[in-house]
């Protein structure tokens, strides 16, 4: 009997079925210092219970990203240790904030698949929902990833395409209760530039970088429990170990306080690209280009579309080709909600 | 008058003496994180709150490796500054979980010394037990160290070797007040093997590995205020500084997560043995094999006793060459008791 | 609009002008299990709760230089973007310690400017002070340092040159409210030595190193949310990333436990300089001389002013040449007051 597990393959996941992800985790104010260690980050929602007490919060939550990286470690066992591919993001949702001394855990829906036409890998579509001790849902996103068969022989199953919204709109979106931004310090907050001094197409500079350490990506998604060999064994991938997609996320939201200071709470996650793998010695840069704008329904309260490009060259406002293929230094292209002062 | 410490040497230590280690540490919720990231740490009673209460303690314990780190740590001025190796375990019993809050403190009284044949050297036996705020031992554990003689001249001790276990039986174990797996989440430890799926000489692969870098194993060892020069200055070492011990222990326990999710909590160690030295660079595997089962006092606890071996080659299985001694890709080799839902 | 901070210039600093600084922080247990992974921080006050108590605090507070780098990283991006060097510190006083979920924020008053000859540069010096959620003053301290003029056709304004203290007098210190050394227990701090064991004019070798590695000066300088590019972007500065001085500081501090391990609190900051430039790689040592005692009005509580220097080559006793200048392996000149038991 072999005690290890080998992972899931293609013909392993059904539509409808429901993998409940294991080691439930407590995270706390260790999680909250380790997140400012390894990161920039300097949103002042999330680096001061003053603050956040002032915008009508139970004192600072912890980073929406480390709720996002927490839920997505534990789905690694069972989603991608045989992917070859982390293909996209769909209608993700921060529900309800993370705080310390909540216990996250999660559970993924198959909601797709479809085998691709070379009979080896196919395409697998699951639904990941993140849950506190009390079982309420704090965020849910969709992702799909290419999974290599375990046996070839299997048959093809039924394609299933689930129905992905291209973006969420502003009544997807989850004001968290109580949020206001009425007595909000803009002095505090490290910025003036409030949502109405933001214009769609608007192109930012984030100006600041970071060489990345292998030591730091490593300890960063230890941090989160994400198991995928590719992080953390040179001898398994011995040009270098890929740097996990998540950690090139935190870093670029990070960097990006620099002229987006005031986009303190993502709420939705339209989409992402990892356009090309990062490994360490590599300088992350990162530009935002505002895509739509909308009101909430809570006075006050702003939302942003942003989409966030992390780059490898310091490039700005460049995204693809002629071919339209990602250009050789965008890292990340991701789209997403923040709520921000109006 | 100097002021700095400059270590006990072999001549120093008589037996009887008890010696009280200096700096006592408050633990709580950040080296719980940073264990967190700098070993893949997943067992499920130290990862969640929830899932240790439902397992009958008030919350998760700091992992047993972290009491075990902290008490040690503090020893390292008196007992192993001018070591010229670190020659065994014996003994260790894990007495009282160790939670967010509690204050560390530690003492060794010196059970054995046998000066060696050359006159140089010696060998010095230390029970050294860990204590919390309340002033409970936490945990106990004998060690043997060789140190070098500061005064050539001075006499040979009697030699007085200590009878030690050579295991651990289970009655020697202590299982934590109100430890239950009568509702035990097999689902969310991560996997379904109980202790009556392991069978006695059964190997067990862990699969996983990591490759340490420097930054890692220094935070790691500095966190439990272990002083080793070798551990930090180059200069002291310019072949490189040598990796804590303990360092790979705690690495090769996380790998073991792999095969072994259910070992939750160590409450033994029989014996070890650091094999080879370790240098960063090195992809750090596991194997383990059961060695014994036993039944605790405490109905659905059972007791295993692993052999857990840190390598450095990816080798499974192998432990010595013919010449008996180690063989080079063998790092460490442990042997523990854990408890297992039954 | 430009969204960016680019930061201040010579020409935009008037005497009188107060700069609150931007994002306000929490610190808490995970920023203290940071430092002791960072730092080889033994210091017991700051590593026991209990310990702490039995001094009359209120548990453990957080390390002084946290509050200092703390309430200096928030600075950065007010006062040092466009720095060329940061040229000394004065009349650095800890008021009220730092205790675990605290939330510090910084402001800082211009004292005074002057020009450089060359038209291209001036000082620019700053008292800034740190402030807790109760807004009381943590800690105060004056810092200059050289900016780059923005404009060079902006007039040179009138020069003023603060009158600083030389030396803070034992009066201008504040032992904080319960503070006793009645009962402290020198076993468990680590020395025998107590303030009537130190001499004026002794030098102490601190005997102990660390080689620094990018990861941990980065992790540190982030967790101080200091934002200066040159610690972390190396595409900014291709020979190296330069090591934030605080990491120097915090260094040569912990490593002078070694011989001071009763020099328990830092409450006044004398004058300081970053003699030279760190990188990594440099193995860190450190040295201190006794430069003055004195009585404080509470029984009991000895204050002591030492010079702590860091070395990169690990000289001992040497600071400057003929010319006057630092040696080229003195990395940090410190004088600073600390307390320590009578």
């Amino acid at each position: 009997m072999t005690k290890t597990n080998s992972g899931r393959f293609f013909e392993d996941y059904k539509v409808g079925d429901v993998i409940r992800h294991a080691v439930p985790r407590t995270v706390a104010e260790g999680e909250r210092a380790l997140y400012h260690a390894l990161y920039p980050a300097r949103h002042a929602l999330y680096s001061s219970d003053a603050f956040a007490a002032d915008c009508g919060l139970d004192g600072s939550p912890l980073d929406d990203l480390i709720a996002f990286h927490v839920v997505f470690g534990k789905t690694v066992p069972d989603v991608s240790l045989n992917a070859v591919a982390n293909l996209g993001y769909a209608e993700g949702r921060w529900v309800v904030p993370v705080y310390p001394g909540d216990t996250l855990r999660s559970e993924s829906q198959v909601i797709g698949v479809k085998e691709n036409s070379n009979g080896k890998t196919g395409v697998v579509y699951v639904r990941t929902r993140g849950f506190n001790q009390n079982d309420d849902v704090v965020l849910e996103y969709v992702r799909w990833v290419m999974v290599r068969k375990g046996n070839l022989d299997a048959p093809a199953p039924e394609a299933v395409l689930p129905d992905l919204k291209k973006v969420l709109s502003v009544e997807d979106l989850v004001v968290p209760e109580g949020l206001t931004f009425d007595d909000y310090d803009f002095g505090l907050a490290g910025e003036e530039h409030r949502w109405g001094d933001y214009e769609i197409g608007e192109v930012i500079d984030h100006v600041d970088g970071v060489t990345i350490e292998e030591a730091e990506h490593m300890i960063a998604t230890r941090l989160w429990q994400n198991t995928a060999k590719v992080h953390f064994d040179l001898t398994f991938r011995p040009e270098g170990r890929l740097i996990y997609g998540g950690h090139v996320i935190s870093m670029a939201r990070a960097l990006s306080f620099n002229g987006l200071a005031n986009a303190q709470m993502i709420v939705g996650l339209n989409g992402g690209a990892h356009a090309n793998p990062c490994f360490a010695g590599t300088t992350v840069k990162a530009w935002s280009e505002v895509l739509d704008k909308a009101e909430t329904d809570v006075p006050g309260v702003g939302a942003i579309r942003l989409r966030l490009v992390a780059t490898s060259d310091g490039s700005v406002g460049q995204l693809k080709g002629e071919d339209g293929k990602y250009l050789p230094g965008v890292l990340l292209d991701l789209d997403y909600w923040a709520l921000m002062p109006i």
